[in-house]
C-alpha cells in the first residue's frame, strides 16, 4: 500500500474543517490512509508573521468571513461561523493526540466531532467541558480521557509534531502532503487528487 | 444578455495569468462577456498591509513559487517564473487601457500577449520597448500606442479603477465579480463557474 497523506490541521481553522470532510473519501479512492496530524497555528504564526483571519485588515476579513461560508456551501459542508473565533486548541489537539495513542478510528471519530461541533453547532471545543463531551458522544472515556491529555507525553508529543511542522515549512492549514509534495488549503484538493491519480505533475 | 463578468487583475500577477487563461471560454459556457479591469496591487497592499508574494517569509515565498508553477502545470498553461518579479506594471497597464478606448478586441489581445510574454517567456512587460514590440506583435500601432498611455484620460483611467477596486473591498488579484458576488483568486474559478450555471449558493 502506497504512502498515507499527511494531513496538518488546527481545530481553529475552518478550511481545515472543510478539507477534514473530504480527504478520506479522497485517498481511499486511491487506495490511501490519512494520518492526521496537529499543529498549533497561533505557534507557527509567531514564527512566519502569519496573522490569524479575523485579524486582517476590514476587506479581507469580511472576504474571508463570507468565503468560508461560500466554499462550505459550495462543499456541501454545514457551516455556522463560531460565535468565538478562533480559539486555543491546545486542549483539543491533545486530546486527540491521547486517544490516537490508545485507538486511531476513535481519535478520527473525535476529529470529526470536534471539527463540526465547533464549525456547524457553535460549541467551543477549545473548552475542557465540551471535550469531554465530545469523548462521551463518540464512545470514549471522558475521565480517561481528561487524564490522558495531561500526560507529558502527550505534551511533548504535540510540542513535537508543532516543531516537526515548523521545521517542513507548514505556514497555514490545512496542509496536506502526499508522498512529501506539500500542498496548501482546502482548494488545492483538486491537485491532490491529480497527483494521486497519475502521480507527480 | 446577462451582466458581463469583471476580471480585475494585475499584469505581474501570476495567478491573474493563470485565471486569464481560462475566464473568457467560461464565461462564454454560460452567456457572459468579461470586462478585464487592471489594478495597481502596489497601490491596494499599501492600504491593506498586503505583502507581494515574493517578500514573505522563506517558506511561504518558496511554496507560493513551487504553487505558480504546480498550478500552472495543473490548468495546462505555459509558465516560466520571471527573472524579475515583481515589476512596476503601470505602463503595461496604461497600454492595455489605452487600446481598450480604441478597440476592446485589441485591448484582449494584448492584455493575453503581455501576460504570456511576462509569465512563459521571461519578457519584462514593464519596459516601454517591450509594451512596444507587443504592440506591433498583436497588430497595433506602437507609436500611436506610445502616445496614448501619456493622455491624461488614460492616467486618469487607471487611477480611477485603482480606487474603483479598493473601494469595492479587493485585496489581491485575480478578484473576480460576477452579478456583484466577489471571488479572490485563480482557485475559485470553480465556484464561480457553480455560480455562473446555477446562480447564488
Amino acid at each position: 500500500m502506497p504512502a498515507p497523506i499527511e494531513f496538518w490541521f488546527d481545530f481553529s481553522s475552518p478550511y481545515s474543517y472543510l478539507a477534514s470532510e473530504k480527504i478520506e473519501e479522497l485517498a481511499a479512492r486511491y487506495g490511501r490512509k490519512v494520518e492526521f496530524k496537529p499543529t498549533l497555528l497561533g505557534v507557527i504564526f509567531r514564527t512566519t508573521g502569519g496573522v490569524p483571519l479575523t485579524e486582517l485588515v476590514p476587506p479581507k476579513a469580511s472576504y474571508f468571513a463570507k468565503d468560508f461560508a461560500r466554499s462550505a456551501r459550495y462543499a456541501g459542508v454545514p457551516f455556522k461561523h463560531p460565535t468565538t473565533f478562533p480559539i486555543a486548541t491546545v486542549a483539543t489537539a491533545r486530546a486527540f493526540l491521547w486517544l490516537q495513542s490508545q485507538d486511531e478510528a476513535l481519535a478520527n471519530r473525535f476529529l470529526h466531532a470536534a471539527f463540526r461541533a465547533y464549525f456547524s453547532q457553535d460549541r467551543n471545543i477549545g473548552e475542557p467541558e465540551v471535550i469531554s463531551a465530545l469523548a462521551t458522544e463518540i464512545g470514549a472515556d471522558p475521565v480517561a480521557l481528561a487524564r490522558g491529555v495531561q500526560e507529558p507525553a502527550i505534551k511533548d508529543r504535540l510540542k513535537a509534531l508543532v516543531d516537526e511542522s515548523i521545521a517542513r515549512g507548514v505556514f497555514g492549514a490545512p496542509t496536506i502532503f502526499v508522498d512529501g509534495e506539500m500542498f496548501w488549503g482546502h482548494d488545492r484538493l483538486p491537485q491532490v487528487e491529480r497527483w494521486l491519480a497519475s502521480g507527480p505533475f
